[in-house]
């Protein structure tokens, strides 16, 4: 640690945890990309506020960029720090600071793992219901800056609609405390709401004040067996119209084949071209009734193969593994990942001419589609093949990604719609968002950020 | 029309509808506070998107200031014109575009009034959740310049949560498509949330694609009468517990006294200082004998001291005419209008320094509460007494508000629920927002409207 600036550093902030350890750097300045190679300046694991605030001072006056970071569990390069950055990670700050029963909301630090959160507000008897695959690692301050979707959203929502309150430091280090909980507040700009899904590029959300809510009714899961997409798109309006859907997630034959591959257990003798996860509310007997008779509905149209509806909590589990372990099961093959979504409307014309041109564009690759039909977001996971370098590969599919985006385009769709832009999808964000809304989001980047030190060349280079 | 200005505004839009009719001026300069002098340049009804950016080029080029404007019904003096401004009425952009069964959303042109959106939706099946008793008048521009709340917040949310996506003109004139509908889309700052709350000062939201849901369960309305303020806390905390509530409103016996002089039937025989009309869930049997526990609960505890509960739609619609028409029956009166909000933790003791603040302030005016227990959001009606003029009675009650200012800003609230800032909470800001906060919104007004054109004076000075 004989950099001066780094002296400078600790002579600021006299408590404050640093360490230039070569094994830190690497770990801490990557996330579940591998893109990058690491190579931050240091790596800070502040304490408090009032750390966080010194420190954001400090890199406006040494002129040193800034990475927050938190589970690095992010697909989009949002937390990598390539260029001598400081990396400012949460993970020492994550407590729970505050249940209130009355507001139902918990407020915590920002470096909590989602899983904690889940836990915490479980013994106030209540549920936080964003919820996703790497909820053990990722923390609550990461899923604020992409505005974290997942497996949920058709019932709940994305992250955005659970905030209720945040504290920030700016990229000036000013200390804001937004919205303080409160369920209405018309008094001017919602920098709250800006904040959210700003993947550390306006500031570092240091606390988070998160609504709760009533734990959902009992709920049955159903695995489903689909002949067609164009059934897929059926059978959601059917069970939609029918049953209070809490999640309704599909994936393809080639996702089903990987997580057999890693272990699951095999639901069907047959093999189907779709297969359907789909979670509903129980509890009393006209709603079993409704789920029956949407699955009957849809096997007499000839638009559901085969089912399966889970006895127990535990059968339960193994259906959602199916879905679940996808991510898990392609890890090996280092996939190039897209997160796509459109309007659900939109999503069999966007499905038709995507196929289309992932067929003429990757006849040797193995393409693993999944997703949340109900949120028109599908997830295209591409494997890297033994043979193919991984420059090679990337190069390969980042040609593809620019046919992608101009597929996007053409139907209003976004090329990331939970993932976020970070490093990866940079260079399509002009499909996605106009010149001047761009030109917009840097100004506004300018105005909290005036020094350009808060993860920059995320999201758009400044 | 012999001013200049508006002879090449028609020459850049020969198509414009313009008027400078003395009545026109008047009408659209106004909201419903009544306290400026309307004095409008000219009122501009445009009829389509390109007019709009027509005007917004020509006002830069030009030099003068646009006042926004939908049903103006506002009670913040958001839409008032008293010097000078253009007025561009949403008025004639009073359409719906289109509705997509798939997505569930309708888009509609921002002049449209909330109930045409109801109506619309009901078309189809579903429903636009927000509802507030201005809806007849009132336009969906307005409620997202407002992010407007309403008697419905407690189960759906306020208006921002519905917005799927906004076509807006900034202050430049450029011309930007929010958000396009998704439902998942994590590429960049939302300038959508952006845009709702803004009050007109950022940009002009012209269309706007609104999401739509399912049709509520069967309800039941119920009027409590209450002994205290501390049961009535409880008996929140109780309904909320055991039913799926749709709406909890409270009032008082001053409101009560109003309502009925309106017109209103008298619902019970004795006077009770504190009234809640609540709409929950029923339509199986354990929902209805889930209502009765809750009230027999109450009964017992002596939270409640008695209660009704609607046994037809006639019967439910009354019992919301005692709280719906409240504000009407206000209104001779000429109130001051106070719309605060804290956390609903926070009520009890904010509201035990509010009433002792006001009794000691206002013993000579009549003051009528109301509000939204469930949003932490209490109306506070201040009535002018016939005695005391316009000017000494806003003066007095201005006093009054920079104490309650205080007082909110102890417990962390808001002096604007959802009516707004606009001219009437303007000196009262920084009681709501940092310092460090107003000065960001400033420079993001910078960005958006660099020439300080978009309802200036709103919200803040500039």
């Amino acid at each position: 640690m004989t950099d001066s600036r780094l002296q400078r550093l600790k002579d600021a902030a006299p408590q404050l945890r640093l360490s230039t350890d070569a094994a830190d750097l690497e770990h801490y300045g990557r996330d579940w990309t591998r893109r990058w190679t690491p190579a931050p300046l240091a790596i800070a694991l502040p304490a408090s506020l009032e750390e966080v605030q010194a420190i954001v001072r400090w890199a406006n006056q040494e002129a040193v960029a800034v990475v927050p970071s938190g589970g690095r569990t992010g697909l989009s390069g949002g937390a990598v720090a390539a260029n001598g950055e400081l990396v400012l990670s949460l993970e020492r700050m994550n407590r729970v600071l505050d249940f209130d029963s009355v507001d139902r909301t918990l407020t915590v630090q920002a470096g909590i793992p989602l899983e904690a959160v889940h836990n915490a507000a479980r013994e106030h008897g209540l549920v936080y219901p964003v919820d996703f695959a790497a909820r053990g690692s990722c923390s609550i301050g990461g899923n604020i800056a992409t505005n974290a979707g997942g497996i949920r959203v058709i019932r709940y929502g994305n992250t955005r609609e659970w905030i209720a309150g945040l504290t920030v430091v700016t990229g000036e280090g000013e200390v804001l405390r937004l919205n303080r909980g409160l369920i209405k507040n018309s008094s001017g700009y919602d920098l709250r709401q800006l904040m959210i899904g700003s993947e550390g590029t306006l500031g570092i959300v240091v606390e988070a004040t998160l609504r709760l809510t009533d734990p959902p009714p009992p709920t049955n899961v159903m695995l489903l067996a689909l002949p067609s997409f164009e059934s897929l798109m059926q059978v959601f309006a059917a069970f939609r119209e029918r049953l209070t859907l809490e999640a309704f997630e599909f994936f393809t034959d080639r996702a089903l084949h990987h997580v057999l591959a890693h272990g699951a257990q095999k639901p069907f003798d047959e093999v189907h071209p779709f297969y359907v996860v789909t979670e509903f509310a129980v509890g009393f007997d006209a709603r079993e009734a409704a789920a029956m008779a949407a699955f009957e509905f849809c096997m007499e149209q000839g638009l559901v193969s085969d089912g399966v509806i889970s006895q127990s909590d535990a059968q339960a589990a193994q259906l959602w593994r199916l879905r679940e372990g996808i991510t898990e099961s392609l890890a090996k093959y280092r996939p190039y990942k897209n997160d796509v979504s459109v309007r659900i409307s939109a999503m069999p014309a966007f499905l038709a001419e995507t196929q289309a041109l992932l067929g003429r564009e990757y006849p040797h690759f193995d393409v693993v589609w999944f997703g949340h039909i109900g949120d028109g977001n599908l997830h295209i996971n591409v494997l890297k093949p033994d043979d193919t370098g991984d420059a090679e590969f990337v190069s390969q599919c980042e040609q593809v990604t620019k046919l992608l985006s101009q597929a996007l385009e053409g139907h209003g769709g976004s090329i990331s719609a939970e993932h976020g832009i970070g490093l990866v999808k940079k260079a399509y964000l002009l499909g996605t968002r106009s010149a001047e809304e761009v030109a917009l989001m840097r100004g506004i980047k300018r105005v909290l950020d005036p020094n350009g030190l808060m993860n920059p060349g995320k999201l758009f280079d400044t």
